[in-house]
């Protein structure tokens, strides 16, 4: 039988298979697939790789979409240059979770790091992301990257380290996660940062995730000085915009940001700018309020 | 038979009707429907009104969502407060499309506005807007509107008023819409508004309609002096991110923007806020790139 019997325009409309992200059961963003690349199971959670028509490559852990190929500067670029500009000498950062590798990238862009420490609990995540997502995963290889397989909190516990900048690239708080966004969490955080450190932690969807939010903050606010939440569009997260929590125990992140060091830095960026640092940080009156209660 | 039998969270199991508005049949926004309320055909297009879980009640116009009751607040505001801050006097006032009402209504919240004329091709979307969604069509008895069932072309070639703002509030660029993203209307536009008038216009999604913003802004930037984008995050839009085409004769969207005439509006507003104002002219590195080509 002649294969080229079938045009693929022909199978493409035959062809109806969709990944949908629910929200409460009630609604979501549906993708359609082309192939399942991966599927396994590890320790901690079930881990498949599609591939889409819009939005290429797709890593999900949990059932939840991680990343996508066409979309993940955005998360990934915001989580790690905000921070990594407000502080004006960040030679060691940790990050814990974030086992794609796409956050330790970012960081390794800046010439200052001396030391990348990425802490993630489950090895099948970096496994999976050398293999299906090389562009992210570049940094493993970074001689100043060191990859600790093991949970955030026992790291935390034992750690002798002390961070400039901590990135808290969580999955949601279920599963795996469900500690990342607890207080005992924070405050380990806390105490190893040194004294001008800064902690950024996804922080969920400001729309879908309020009483997530309303906690963490809470919690937050009573351990860091300053707390500021940043928001940046996300189309494949849940409800398209999402937060990350800014938490100092000096710096400010608009006061003491110098957009010059961004210029002289000369990373090539295809979300973040200086006016998108400090734009981030405007929130529409529906979050501000969110933050009060 | 006792109807009390059917427990609701029962029902609400065994009943599975959902709306999915997809981006080129590849991905979109999947919502649950509790019930449709409305769905008729005017002589230009489809309009029903669906009840969802998520989002409440929703206008649906063409097959495309145009708006929910729980995020239209996002859409108006931006459309009408952005120009309508900058403008010293915006004291008459053309909305072309918005047969929802919405844009009319946050036009009207300004005291300074002394006329709001309306032109909506299908007064059926007025009257469904009337009947289902009353929080939205308020503006419509307000003796400073003045509704004109028309096409928006037509009208403009026609009429001897000029106007201090006009917003463009269109559907998508098929069907109905079509004509109001073409160079010609965009003509006809800048000679009905006054030496020192503002247009703004939707401009659809930075992420999915790159090709209609590219043409629109190129036409856009041939007849204004001053085009500039600005964004939102709009949950129920494709792909979440939404802009729109801020075109002025004279006044500068920031610099001519004075942050203590929107304190003493007080106008309340869930989105809009100065430093949203001032933050939604930052555009992602993407955006920029798209704009420059």
């Amino acid at each position: 039988m002649n294969n080229n019997y079938i045009r693929e325009d022909f199978m493409e409309n035959l062809w109806n298979v969709w990944f949908t992200e629910l929200h409460r059961g009630q609604a979501g963003l549906s993708i359609k697939v082309k192939c399942c690349i991966y599927s396994g199971e590890s320790q901690y959670q079930r881990i498949d790789v599609l591939d889409t028509y819009e939005f290429g490559r797709m890593l999900v852990l949990y059932g939840s979409i991680m990343l996508t190929e066409r979309d993940e500067f955005i998360y990934h670029e915001m989580i790690s240059h905000v921070p990594l500009f407000v502080h004006p000498a960040p030679e060691k950062v940790l990050i814990i979770g974030g086992g794609d590798g796409g956050s330790l990238r970012e960081v390794l862009r800046h010439k200052v790091v001396k030391e990348a420490h990425l802490v993630e609990i489950d090895k099948m995540v970096i496994d999976v992301s050398k293999r299906y997502f090389p562009k992210l995963s570049i940094g493993f290889d970074d001689p100043r990257a060191c990859i600790f397989i093991e949970d955030g909190q026992d790291f935390l516990e034992k750690t002798k380290n002390l961070y400039d900048v901590i990135l808290v690239d969580s999955p949601d708080p279920i599963g795996p996660g469900e500690r990342l966004f607890q207080r005992k969490f924070h405050q380990l955080i806390y105490k190893v940062l040194k004294e001008d450190g800064i902690l950024v932690a996804q922080s969920e969807s400001p729309l879908f995730h309020q009483g997530t939010i309303r906690t963490m903050y809470k919690n937050l606010k009573d351990i860091f000085p300053l707390v500021a939440m940043y928001i940046a569009y996300i189309p494949t997260y849940p409800s398209g915009l999402w937060s990350f929590a800014f938490c100092s125990k000096r710096y400010h992140p608009i006061d003491d940001f110098d957009e010059n060091r961004v210029k002289s830095a000369n990373i090539r960026t295809n979300y973040y700018n200086p006016k998108i640092h400090q734009a981030s940080f405007a929130l529409p009156n529906f979050i501000e309020e969110l933050l009060k209660t």
